[in-house]
Formats: C-alpha cells, structure tokens, sequence
C-alpha cells in the first residue's frame, strides 16, 4: 500500500528520524572505559524529566510491564496489601500482575471513564488504622479510556489520612507527554516506557523511585534478580549496568532526552494539551462523546464512543484497511464501544488533522451520521487560534 | 519543532523507509564481479516504467536538469535549432539551457496554465520544409503550473507534418508517476529525475531513448565527455559504468523499482489521478481555482491561483512556519499568484488530507474567505467514494 | 580517532548492516491484523536454530540474564534445589540469581579451564535417591574462560542416574553459533540472547522449551507475571505478545534467521570452528595458553593466559586507546590473567586476522616475549588451508 | 559470505556510520528558508580543506570526473590547448575527456610509477612563448599507480617561465586526505570526488576555484549549462543551488566536515601518512616493489608489482572471492603487473593489518615466494613505534 502507515495508536508512538538514526550504530562494548560517559548524563537527565531532584532514575532492558513489577518486588514483601482502583485495561492488566506475584490485592470497581476517586481513597485509607495497605497503584494515565487522574490528589488523601503507604504510579503514557511531577507530588516509584512519550521503541522500562521507595528495598523479601534495584543501582554508581545493556536504546534514549529537554518540559505537555484538545473539538463536532467524562480528559489519547447501534471495531478496520491509519482499540469492557486515537509523543497539528479525516472517512464508510469535514473544521478553529 | 515536516513540494518527494533503508549500506567495489547483478536489472526494470522495449534505459550520476543536457549534447549538432513551447517555469529553464549549450532555440510563448498547443505545432512543423527544426523539447508535465500536455498528441503532430524531428520530453515529474509510454508514443528522449516518482533523493539522471535518437549520436559533433551516452552504453553493456556510480543511490533505485512493480504502473498512475482529483476537489470547494486550465490537469502537482488581492507567499510561509508544511511556491511569472500542492510519489489519502487540512489553516489565518474544513470535505468524499 | 572500533568482545557482537538496516523501521501497530505474519514465523524458524522440532521457542523483550529468570521462575517451585557447577563467571552469576530468587542452590566449584564434570554429575545424581534436585543448571559456553561443556554428556549422566531432573542451558554464547541440539539433548530449557550469535542489539531473552519444561509449569508456585510463559505462550498461539514488544528488534531477528539459515547451521558451526582454530593456533605460535584445558575449547572466544609477571588489563588498554580493538576481559577468578578475543557471530578471516595482529601489537607493547606476526602467520597458515 | 566485506579499493572508501546516519534522512524542501543554513556552512568550511582563504569551493551533485569538465568547460574557450603528463589511467581518462571536448590537448608520455617530470615541464613551458598553453592538466595523487605528483613543484615550473596557464589539479584521491594547499600553491581548480577523502559515496564533484580561475570563466565561450560556475555561484550566493541539490549527500558531507575538522587537516595527513608507510613496509618485507619509484610514494593508495611470472588479477580474485577483501586492480598499462591497497579515508591500523594478512594470503595461495606474517610483522612493528 503506497504512503506511510500513520500511527496513531496510544504507543507505540511515532519515532523521530533523528532518534532512529542515533539508534543506527554498530554494536559496542559496554565495559569499555567510555560507556559511563552515555549512561550517567542519561540518568542524570531522566531526573528532569521526571520532575525529580531527591529521587533516582532507573533504566530496565524490559517493557514497562516490567516496570510495574520492578517497583513492585523491590519494595514490597511478599503476600503485601495493594491497593488499586480498576478504571481501565491497564489498571486491570497491574492489578492482574499483582495477583500473579502474589499480593493481596484490593480492588475497587471504578465506572470506565473516570479516575481515581479522591474521597473514597481518602475514606479507604482513613480506615486503614492497621497501615495493612502498603501501597497504592495509581494509573496516571489510563490509556484505554483515555481517562487522566489527578496524582496530586492522591497524594494529599495520603496526607489527609497521614498513610504510609508507597504511591506507585504508572505514567507509561504520561510521563514525558503530560505534567507529571515525582517530587512535588510525592510519588514513590514512577514507571514510564520507551514507546510512548520517550518516541522509542519498546524495549526500556524507565524508571524514577524516591528515597523512601529506594530505603524500603531493604525491608523487602521478595525474590528477584533479573529486577534487583539494589543490583541495578550498584552498577549504575559507576556508570554500569549489572547486564547487557541495550546500547542502541541508551543512544536513542539520549536523543529523545536532547529533543524533550530542547523543547522544554512545560512545552511538551502544553502542545499535547493543544493536540488533545483539538481532538476533543472534533468530537464534539462530530457529536460524538469520549469515553473520559467531563474533567478525567486525556491529553494523549482520546477514547471516543460509538453510538449504540455501532461497532468500533468496524471503525477501525476500515481506516486500516481503507486508508493506512492504525488507530487503537477499545479493550476488554469497551471493547467495541470506543475506538482510540492516539496523540502522544512525536506529533503536530497537520498529522492530527490526517488522522481526524481519515476517522472521518472510516465512520462515514461504516454509516455513522456525522457531517464530511465537521471535525476537521472544528479542530482547525482550535489549532489555528492557538498556534504559535 | 515537535512532529515530522510534512512535504508537498512536488519534488523531492518523501522517500519511503524502505528505500532509505535499502540506501543504508556500505559502500562496495563497483569493479567488482558481482556489481553487474545490482545495474543490469535495473536498467531492464527501468524499460517497464519507460514502456519502452525497442529503447533502452541509462542512469547517470548526475540530476535531472543534466538529462535535459544528456540528450542534447549527445543526439544534436552544435547550433541545431530546437523547437519549445515556453508554457511554465521549467520549460523556461530547458529553453534557457539549450540557449546556454549554444542551439539555436526557437520559442513561442504559451499563455501559463495551459500545455503544449498542439495545432500551432503541427502547423509550424508542416512549415518547416527544409526540416531545420532538429528536436521539439516537450514538457511532459510542467511542475510549475500544474499542466500536463497531451505528448501522444505532440507525436501526432510530428505525424502528420512527416517531420523527422526527435521528440525529447521532459518526465522529471511525470515517469513514474502518470501514464508515460515511451515507445506508443514516439519519444526519443525520454527524461527523469530519481526525486520524483522515484521517491528517491536528488542524484540520479534517469533516461530512456529510442533507437532513433541512439543512431543520432555517431552524427552529432557536440563535445561531450562526462555526458557521453556512447561510453555509458558501452560500458553497461557489461553491467558497469564509465566512471564511479553512487552504490547506494542504485540501491534505492532497485527498491524503488521493486516497489513501483509490485504496485503496478497501471496502478501507480491510477493512485496519482485520484490523489490528484481529491485536491481539485478541495480547491473548488474553497472557490479557488487552479493555474492549470480545464483539461490541462496533473496529477502529481496542483498549482492554485490565489485571489488578486491575495500573496501565495504568505500562505507558504504560515504553513511552513505555523504549521511545519512544505508547500511549492509560484515561480517566475506566477510568483505570489499561485502556491503549489505535490502529490506524487510516496503518497496516500491520509496524508493529503493533511495537507489539505493545513493549507486550509494557512489561507485562514492569511484572511482567504474560505469555510474550514470545506476542502477536506469535498476530498473526504470523493477518496471515500473510490477507496477499493 | 579515526577508522572503526574493531569489536572482540564476545558480545555484543558485530551487527551485520542488513540486521541494523532492517530495525531501522518506523513504529506500527503490535496489535494490528499482520503483526503475527511478523512474529510466527519468527518463532517457528527459531526452533531450526535451537534444534527442536518437539519444543517451543519464545522471545521476552528482555536480556539474556533475564532468559535464566524465565526458566526457573516458571519451571520450579519457591525453594527447590538446583545444582550447578560454578567453572566460571557466567556461571557464577546464574547461581547468584538462583540464590537471590531463593532457590537451594548446591555450588560445586571446579576449576576455571575445565567445564561439566561429567563423572562427578554423575555420581551426585545417583546418589540424590529422593530427587532432591530439582534442575541442573549447565552453562554450555561459558564466556569468562572460553570453556565448552559437552551438555550430551549431562544428558547421558542424567539418563545414567534415571534422574528426572530438569536440564537447562545457558546457551547465551552458543547458540547460533556452535554445535547446540535441545531435541537430541534433551535439554529442557535452553537460553539464548539477541547480542552474540544472533548478531542483534541486547534486548531479546530468545529461549526454547521442551515439553517436559512446560508441563512442569503447572506445579509452579513462583510468582511471577512479567516472565509468565504461559501468558506468552496463551497469546503467541495467536501471534501476539502479552505486552507490547519490541517490533525493531523482530524485524532484526528475523533478518538474522534469514542470515543463519541461508548460511546453514552446519555451516554457521564449522566457521566458528574455523575461526576458533585459527586464535588458538596463533595463541600457540605466542607460546602463550588458552585458559580453558585441552578438550574444552570453546569456538567463539578465546581466553588467553598471560605470563604470571604480566596484567592482562594492560593488553587491553592498550589494545583499546591505541588501536581501537576491544577485547574482552577476565573477570572474577581471572580478572588481570587472560583477556579474550571473541570470534562469534558475523565474523570472518580477515576481520580475526586484524585482531590477532592488533593484539601482538598490544603484547608487545607491554613487554611480551613474542615473535611480531607470528600469531598472524600461524593463523594466515590455518585459514587458507581450510578457506573454501 | 558471513562477515563484512573488507573494502580496500582507493574508493570509494569506507564511510563511517556517523556520515551514513547523517545521510539516512527524510527528504526536504531545497527552497525552503533554512536551507542556506546547510549549504553555507559547508562552502566555507570546505575552503579549509581545500586550504583556500582567496579561492572558493563548490559542490556539484556529480562525480569526480565531472569536477574535471566543471574546470575546463568554465575557465577555457573551445580548442585551447592543455598540457598534461600522461603517468597513470586516471591521467589518460583526463586526457580522453579533453579530446572528447574538443580541446587541443598536448600530451607527454611519462613512465608509469613516476609523476609529473618538473624539469621538462619547466622547459616546455618557457618554450612556449606565445602562451597557447591554456591550461596544465596535472593529477595529484595517480591513483592507478600509487604516484603523488609535486604541485609546488608543478607552480615554481610555471612561475620560473612567468607562463600564465592555469593550473588545474586532480585531488580526487588526494584532497582530504594527505596535503594539499590551494592558495599556497597557487592551484587554480582544485577537483575532489565524494569517495575518497570526504568519506561518501560517490555523488558529488567538491571543487575550489581561485579568483583567477573564476575570471576566466568570463572569457570563455564553451557551451556549458548544468555545470556553469556562474550560476551555481550566483545561487550559492543566497544559501542555495541552480537545480535540485541532494540534500543526503549534504547532510554527509556536512559530518564528514566535521570528522576530518575535529581531527585537524595536519593530523589526517599524518595518519595516511603513517598508514600509507607501514604497507610499505609490509611490501619490501615481502621482497616486492610498489609500482611507485622511489620517492614517488602515495599515502593514499599503494599499488604492487607482482613478480613476473604471476598475475595480479588472480591475488585479486583469491582475496575477494575466498577471504571477502576487495583490492584495487591494475588497470591499462599495468593491468594484471600490480594489485593495490587503499588506505584512504576512514581507516586505521587494525583495518590495514587485516589487509595486509588477506593479502599475504592471497599471495600465498597463488605461489607467490613470501613468508606467512612477514609483510605483517613489518607493519607491526612501524605502527607499534608511530602511534600515539
């Protein structure tokens, strides 16, 4: 099929030419006296990114589904009370992962389409006298409902309640896209991927912890190797990894560090919210109603709901068939009720609008009653009044 | 400035990764024993997007302003007087070049917008008794105003007045691209460039010539060396080259050609026309209308006339620095009256939606009266209707 | 400095071009409907290279290190005895993870130089009459010493004791490059990383299981999540991956299986040889010895013993400031008495002869009694003997 | 063939990954606002290469073997008379290219492994009163034989006869690589190709200009049109070219600037130089002789005259079909008498010794009377005492 497939899922997100080429290299020894050279400044520079002065900054040669299990079994005991609020696939897919390592999970149902909820969290917690609970999973960004919580939140309920629990946040599709602050915040383990705001392939899972995450490592029995902190941290002192490490990902890793850090952090999350925003116009021109309700929006992805008597699903075959767009899928209970734009990491105003056509041309094609151009137009408004 | 340039300047074209990738190499020993088993079949290959079988196909180092001069220098006596339609800016420019080479040029003005006028030509031809007429040098399709002349036309004419002129024509943004067909329709020198249809980068002057124009060059007393087409000839007849070829840019023609292939031509000229059709659409939604007057269409390149109290500048310029697009400036005697839309080469609906979307924006802000998301529809509609 | 960095580690190992340009991708879809003509056949050509037609092959977007996890996290319960003999570092290591995992680990230490002791095996799994042990945890190629352990033999003492001890490899070193069979074997878990014979980037835990290994899954009580096989295997059937992987790195991999069974393995194994010999006579022409014991040579590194009065990190600073080769250093046991010349992967005569004469230069350098160009002149001597 | 080919033609060259990466691009608008910002920077940092404060350089997206017709078709007038020794294939092909432009060319038979003969030179030219010699043809560095002529020289012949011909000079594999002084030595067109020194591939003819040269051009009546000086001169002016740059071919040549800049012209000299020596060495320890008489040593190529009773062709095909080394073949006169090694561009010892021992392989394999490691251990020992 001739012209390129446009990407618009939530991750894996497009990748820059510069960062594919800084990947290009040939292979290098990573003992040799220059490879502390790459590592450390990449270290150093992850820390501005995840807002964090007090806190150290990991990288894992594994996904950010390792992430979650890195924070998890270096900080916990075994058979530990988690705490976790279901809201969408990815809180589902951590709480999941927590069952499987054996944690006593607890699990509150939360409506698809809105975020963690401050008071019952604040009440949860209040009731815990015992501190049984000895963490709390929050996803930041939950990326199948395209629902943003409010981490700060969550924060001040742990401080209203006076808890000790960890706060362990999944911002695999925040950080580095939206405003995400380790230390002002208070968070205590802050899991983010290469493939999402970072504009890299999977293949990293990386990683921000605070001293108080990194100080209960000590007090944990849970086995682990291949994820030891401890291990990770000993080497990384020196410039090393414990492991082979990825060199091509660490020269990527440091060109997408050289472009956020150039455009500047605050930069980044304000054109993802323009991008976001813009999106939300169209959907609202289209008449149509995201998946987040009002206030949980996402700025970098959009999960938007089909009318009843559709299928998402048809959606989004057709723009992949039909015209070489990948958008994402609604996942376990939205499946078939959303279909997922993407508009995180390396995107601009012109490839949003493409994707806003395409979308277009693939509900028309599945006969959904919305007007040609409708929500191009309405984003148009939006990008034209707030471009720089 | 985050995401990718998006480019619609018709030529260079966006090269697919794929070629890129196939660029990527080290470089080889062109004297190799195996270096004929990459050239050979590239200069068959080419003969399929020539439609030539009677001619043969040669690749010179070089761009394609110097395949003008290829044919020129090799099939013409010095001071011959060649015969041009000056009906755009490229035009322009292989007159002025064939003044520059020392021939004697005869131009006759066409009004901008329009393409080769074909009963003047013949009458002019049938004027020329004494045959002094050496070579009609057509622009196949003309870059700057967006026009595709009627070459199997040119052909009949030269026909009909028995002239034994040869017929050069200028493909650079045509071959590859939309119907060219170098043996049905006589064309002696037939002239491309690789950063077009080929999707190449700029480097490679890419030739077809007829046996006839092959013959013409033991009688032309031109001096030439670099441009010679005998040593060529004669040193790809084994697979080589007269001097030293650029490795890479043959492998990225090879996949090029692999790509254009397995596409079809047939198909290849089909994507173009609809590609094409859905900017003309757009651009009589916005009440605007094109350089390129009714029947003179192309489908690589739109030019499009701006009101009279309007710059075209001004529109190119917001879109590139708003909206990080690359649009085709008018040239020469349509500077500022006409901004250009490329649409050939390594292109899909998406991606002009895009662009249609954003030069909506740039003519907005430039206080064109036009309805937002007017031309995305109208294209929206017409790609809708002849997707497959 | 100027020219390439000649890279003789013995991992990560040259990248041939064609596998760096096949990464160099754009990102797509893993969940898109073509994604598992990319993976199954990657999963099914693997088994040509572990040798197993009744196993399965797997790849976790992880390293090596994390292939060892893999195995005994989901094929043993919390606790269990394993055994393992500690000859050198690699091994070393893998029953440090085994240890921190919180298996009872029984360490026999033999001397660095040698491998398996088959007798011994033997006798210890005789005399586990309860079968205690629950695997046998064999290094095939250990790295640090350039040993080879002949794994049929563990397979024959096993079957001698009728012990139903799991057996599993570490094959990081091996596989792909030299003689490796897990069917005829009867290897139940054989662990192999994207950075030695599969010539890739780190970044690929690349593993194969014997049904025997998979079934035990079943009685695994180990918390495990990320490193589930049977998550892996539940979506695999289909294609997919439970988590998002690293679709670069499979289109690298499947560019090298391409590369490793067009070559053949017989072929791939007996290069090695080749390559192995010719170090190891030129290491004889120095009158210098290889550390591992006659009979246990490995074929793709080298570790070579200095004189007692010399530092081995001085031959490879050397070699790396002043000529740009990197070698390989002893680590643990041997660190300042051998360093190392890996000779795995994408490597070939000519390449190995720069290094041999590379390293004379750096002995000498250093005060080594050594002929100049007798290392290169053995090898030259054994290479073209048996150059095709 | 497993392992990567050994490339040691005198060009192309190896090109450094870094100069590949930087080429692997998207394509871009030539007219957009920042291309000035590319192109500028290199026109004047080339002059530094080039050694030239009052002259000026250009880039013409063509070959070498066009930079000669650049020269002669801009700066003589049609019929003038050139003067040139004929030493080498490369100065014979100049001849050619002459002829075929119709100048008058004056040549000078001189022995093959010798350069230009200054005392003849000296007196032809004062001979020459009425200064109908336009132009000296002169090759730096005669590839084909492995002679560096003497430009100093060459200028104090023209100035001791007060003969006010141009002096135009071949630096194709010369400039870049080992000295060269434009200004000093009062060069007047200065000819590179991207292959060599520049470490590219082939594609660009790199060219300095003095002011005399340039005025010339004014007085010149030969038909030329794509390589006119004047106008490439009059785009350059603003940052931008006549017809379509390649915008990769920039990209790489602006990095290849930036490697031999970071080196220092002094300390790229040096190194060929010393790279150039130890294969001399190598050579006399083999008991053969280099085609170049003494004192006429090229540090960018050697080429090595094979005893009488061999021939080179068959080195040549034994080290590129059995070991994957490509070499340079005699052509014309000494076709078959001499192989050659490059050692130009992006290279160092370890490379060059692997070279070396191929060669001695091949050598021997085709019953050549050396000693297995001699020509090594004689490289060996001169580049262990020289490097840094």
């Amino acid at each position: 099929m001739a012209g390129r497939n446009h990407l618009f899922v939530p991750g894996p997100t497009n990748t820059p030419h510069e960062i594919l080429s800084a990947m290009h290299v040939p292979m290098e020894d990573h003992r040799s006296p220059i490879f502390p050279k790459l590592l450390s400044p990449i270290l150093e520079d992850l820390k501005k990114v995840f807002r964090t002065e007090a806190g150290q900054c990991f990288v894992f040669p594994a996904t950010g589904t390792a992430g979650w299990e890195v924070a998890m079994t270096n900080c916990l005991n075994q058979g530990d009370k988690v705490l976790i609020y279901r809201f969408g696939q990815f809180g589902h897919l951590w709480a999941e992962a927590s069952r499987k390592l054996g944690f006593d999970v607890e699990i509150h149902q939360v409506e698809w389409g809105k975020g963690m909820p401050l008071d019952h969290l604040e009440a949860r917690l209040k009731e815990d006298k015992n501190h049984e609970i000895k963490a709390i999973l929050a996803t930041h960004n939950e990326t199948s409902t395209g629902v943003t919580s409010d981490i700060p939140g969550v924060r001040k309920a742990l401080d209203a309640a006076s808890h000790p629990a960890l706060l362990f946040v999944d911002g695999v599709s925040s950080i580095g896209s939206i405003d995400f602050r380790q230390d002002e915040w208070g968070v205590d383990a802050s899991i983010a991927g290469s493939q999402k705001g970072f504009m890299l392939p999977a293949g990293l899972a990386i990683l921000g912890f605070s001293q108080k995450a990194l100080a209960a490592i000590d007090n944990s029995n849970f086995p682990r190797s291949f994820f030891s902190l401890k291990d990770m941290a000993a080497s990384n002192k020196d410039g090393y990894t414990p492991y082979t490490p990825s060199t091509p990902m660490l020269y990527g890793l440091r060109k997408a560090l050289e472009l956020l850090l150039e455009e500047g952090m605050e930069n980044v999350y304000a054109r993802h919210h323009r991008l976001g925003e813009g999106v939300r116009r169209a959907v609202a021109a289209w008449g149509l109603q995201t998946c987040a309700q009002a206030g949980w929006d996402s700025d970098t992805v959009t999960a938007i709901v089909v009318p009843a008597d559709k299928d998402a699903r048809h959606v989004i075959s057709t723009a992949y068939s039909k015209y070489n767009i990948s958008l994402g899928a609604g996942l376990s209970e939205v499946a078939g009720k959303v279909f997922r734009i993407g508009h995180v990491g390396d995107m601009n105003d012109v490839s949003l609008l493409g994707a806003i056509a395409g979308v277009e041309m693939a509900m028309l094609d599945n006969g959904f009653d919305i007007k040609p151009g409708s929500g191009v137009a309405a984003a148009i408004e939006y990008y034209r009044s707030t471009a720089k």
